[in-house]
């Protein structure tokens, strides 16, 4: 790093996540927060209400003792009290751990603990989780329930508190300390789906200039007139920061609370005239299942943003022909902020051919400023943005991990980039598109095969609701494709059918060595692909039915 | 400022501007820099070629032995030269110092000594003024003139250099080194309306951030379709950060050179589609002044992005109803940025009633976020923004002054903020109007009257091309006003006229004291009235012209 002698007479002000709550305050103080409660109604405030609260609680997180770097974890939904806790915790200095409660018990016991986290505030559907493993708990003092008072639940844990009894009685205004910007102020863990969960630790200065980034025009485009209802959660990268970009593009929030069902996103979309949803691909799965049963309308939706997993092209001309809904593309991951990859609906986009539009649809997009991306090979070295050759998809930037929380292992993170175990390939444009997971990826005879396109393909199929390739053991080749598929409701269908319908889009080597169908598909709390399990379950397919 | 012990675990990568027009190359490389050169042609090119130029520019610099830290000056028009210079100056972490052409010869070396500038860029326009001062000039190696190689000038001057020729043979890559995000990056003094210019120097991070929120929904909102023509110049405040907002959001820049005139901004409007214009009220009056001279329109021009002085009904008005072009307010200064004020045509404005509508617009906007902003009384004690109370106008943020450059007086920084010198209202929706300079307003009988105020009701008659208002010496009330008028062509008007039109649109005890129409009004070079020359010049006319 090049230091000059001559520093710029700039003032320091710290970047800081309560500074974006408090310019939403005063700019956009009556727009709506809407979240489905767990107590069964329909809750509504606006950001200056949200910030009072924010405050009343920033005042009950001091009157618990809580000191400036200490984690306070989260168990919970999508609703406006766990936003509440996001920007107080942040406030006070301190780390806001948001645990994913579909992990495994003994997954979010190692968390909380690795962590360190002191207070738990939970959602009433995840108590139980805390009962049960309460006694392993090293450093938990207690457990706020994130409730109405008068259906707080009988106490089985010690030290339980309701939420409203800590809000109740204190100022709705707070003097918020200025923070060091390089500060600890959101901690979440990757989903596991590769191996163990690993701790992301965010600071303030990269939540902020993620959220700039976020609600800017290259990420989601938001502004006073969208409304989004993230179907991402927020105890899964901060619902990919939207409660941090919605308030600073003064955008309305619908939170859904605990519905994840079409029905429920159906609803809401109409009720709240929902423009953008954010969410991974089988959320958009699930909704499209819904309406195309229910027959409803969801005319006010034009975008979804979808991350986490490839777009599915089947998927992508789905929304556009049957909803008039964009299906914008975002790639991004736990350790990235996590934000990093999109396509809005730009212009020189839409002007396209409709096949070259969704080619691009089905990419990741482009990176945002703020973020560089290259991919290399084995070597670190970096290769081509031809378009078609493949490597490991390497990145850098502001809100990216520079090391795992409490870890040594640096190999993720060679010479100041993060390796992210996506293979992928990029155009001339800067489009790239992950091809497959580094462990995921099929070894046929010393070749690569990508098991995402194959996946891709055969989800265009009328009769496939969703489909999943593995690498399974082959006597002569190593691996082969075994392809598994969840036909869709009523629909049935043949392995010739489906080999038919992949002749000519694929190479005639990458044609999978057995097909199967399957009543579902086993996912990852965040809604992925769990392929260790698929591996695991059929590695010996090959080999115990030969042909 | 609170530390926790616990700091994220995030890449400290640093803020820097090159990595704008890296961005730009890479992301929209054939979006086009079209600039109207002084040799006369107009030249074309896209940011890929700005940004192979640029580092051709870097190895320059280079050989000439600049090193970081070090000022490099530049006396140049909007060119995509100059522009190239912004670029590879602060990317080999040396210090971008633009001149102000337009000020008085001393000033100008008196400035290039303060700064201890060691090169100059120079276009042919303003060479004769190094020519005359270049015996003062302490710390000037040597001379550039940006222009073509076979128009080069007889030198008068040692070490004269040309700048296409110190490109020409290196290479169109270069490694640019990180830059710690504190370093200074751009020296700008002030317009000097008030005193001697004071040198206000900006770093890597106080720039990007500034170019983000420029570009962003709050401030000017580019986007690839923006085709974008700053009328202000790139030797004051950075033309307001256009130079970095526009290739950041991917517009087309349009560059007017040494034009300033109605007829080459229209020209240049109608032939290169340009959608958004940036500038003074003067330069926006003086392209009104033209059109409705020759009859042209400009069908393209959505919006003018107006700041530097306040925004006159009169004007305002013009441009909606005449041209169908939406009138932006902007307030900045030297100090900040320059842009922290705006108000951008947004639904909700936009669906007002036209006069709520006007009333938007003669304010300075809301502040973007990452500044803030406050009135306050004579002690600094904040103000309730109630849309009536008058005080001094403090602000704070990323890319605010802490102090002005090689200068101990921290009198204008009291407290972390900084005292702007503007008398200001803030309404309860957060919208500020600009009601006067401190040192402008006007103490009559212990009480203060507006000049700002009077100037803007006086330019809405119809033959009142601009209005001034100043006080000046009255043996009863200690200052009265006067006001200055300069007719519209062909138009004349007197006394009475002007004061019937403004009775009842100010308080009786306001109504001028004279009214004098003449034939201009001086301004700086920035376009702003030049108040204290005037007061000077009628300081004793209510004495001596006692009715
Ligand atoms: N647009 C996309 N296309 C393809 N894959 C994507 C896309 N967006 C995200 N992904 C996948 O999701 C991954 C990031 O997911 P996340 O951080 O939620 O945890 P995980 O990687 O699934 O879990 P773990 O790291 O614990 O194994 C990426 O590495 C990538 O493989
Ligand atoms: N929207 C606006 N309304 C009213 N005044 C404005 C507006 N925008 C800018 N100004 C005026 O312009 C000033 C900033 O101008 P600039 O930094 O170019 O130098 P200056 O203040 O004119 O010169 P100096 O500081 O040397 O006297 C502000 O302080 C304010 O008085
Ligand atoms: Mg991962
Ligand atoms: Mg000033």
């Amino acid at each position: 790093m090049l230091t000059t002698e001559l520093s710029g007479n700039m003032m320091q002000r710290p970047l800081q996540i309560i500074d974006i709550l408090r310019y939403a305050a005063t700019r956009y103080p009556h727009q709506e927060i809407v979240t489905r409660r767990l107590e069964g109604d329909r809750h509504r405030y606006d950001y200056q209400a949200c910030y009072q609260r924010t405050c009343q609680l920033a005042h009950g997180l001091n009157q618990l003792g809580i000191q400036p770097g200490e984690r306070v974890a989260s168990l919970a939904w999508n609703t406006y009290r766990h936003m509440e806790l996001y920007y107080a915790v942040s406030g006070i200095g301190a780390v806001m751990h948001t645990v994913n409660p579909r992990l495994f018990e003994e997954q979010i016991a190692w968390i909380l603990n690795h962590a360190e986290s002191t207070w738990v505030f939970v959602d009433i559907s995840f108590l139980a989780i805390l009962e049960q493993i309460a006694p392993e708990l090293k450093h938990v003092k207690g457990f706020i329930v994130m409730v109405d008072e008068d259906q707080m639940p009988d106490p089985k844990l010690n030290n339980l508190y309701n939420y409203e009894t800590l809000l109740a009685s204190n100022a709705p205004a707070y003097e918020w300390p200025d923070i060091d910007e390089q500060s600890a102020a959101l901690l979440c863990y990757t989903s596991g789906t590769t191996g163990h969960p690993k701790g992301v630790l965010a600071s303030h200065r990269a939540m902020v200039l993620h959220a700039q980034a976020t609600m800017g025009k290259d990420m989601l485009a938001l502004d006073e007139d969208t409304v989004l209802m993230p179907m991402v959660t927020m105890y899964h990268v901060a619902a990919w920061g939207a409660p941090y970009a919605a308030p600073l593009a003064g955008s309305k929030l619908v939170f859904s609370g605990d519905g994840t069902s079409g029905e429920v996103m159906s609803e809401l979309i109409r009720q709240e005239q929902v423009s953008v949803g954010l969410g991974v691909p089988t959320i958009w799965l699930t909704l499209h299942n819904h309406l195309s049963e229910s027959k409803q309308s969801i005319p006010t939706l034009k975008r979804v943003c979808v991350g986490g997993a490839a777009s599915p092209l089947g998927l992508v001309k789905t929304y556009d022909q049957v909803y008039n809904v964009y299906w914008q593309p975002i790639w991004g991951m736990t350790e990235t902020g996590p934000l990093v990859y999109s396509a809005p609906p730009t212009r020189d986009i839409l002007t396209r051919t409709k096949e070259e539009q969704y080619r691009i649809q089905t990419t990741a997009g482009r990176p945002v400023f703020g973020s560089e991306a290259r991919i290399v090979d084995l070597d670190n070295n970096p290769l081509p943005h031809d378009g078609e050759t493949r490597g490991e998809l390497q990145v850098r930037g502001h809100w990216i991990a520079s090391q795992y929380f409490r870890n040594d292992d640096l190999t993720s993170f060679p010479g100041g980039w993060l390796a992210t175990g996506d293979i992928a390939v990029i155009d001339p444009e800067g489009f790239m598109k992950v091809v497959d997971r580094k462990k995921d990826v099929i070894k046929s005879g010393g070749e690569w095969i990508s098991s995402l396109d194959i996946e891709n393909i055969a989800s265009q199929h009328p009769a496939v609701n969703e489909a999943c390739v593995i690498g399974v053991k082959h006597p002569k080749w190593d691996e082969r494709p075994l392809l598994l598929i969840v036909p869709n409701a009523g629909k049935t269908i043949d392995e010739t059918e489906i080999k038919d319908f992949l002749t000519g889009k694929i190479a005639r080597w990458w044609m999978p060595d057995a097909i199967l169908l399957v009543e579902q598909l086993p996912h990852t709390g965040t809604g992925k692909l769990l392929k260790t399990d698929l591996r695991t379950q059929y590695q010996n397919f090959l080999l115990e039915n030969a042909s």
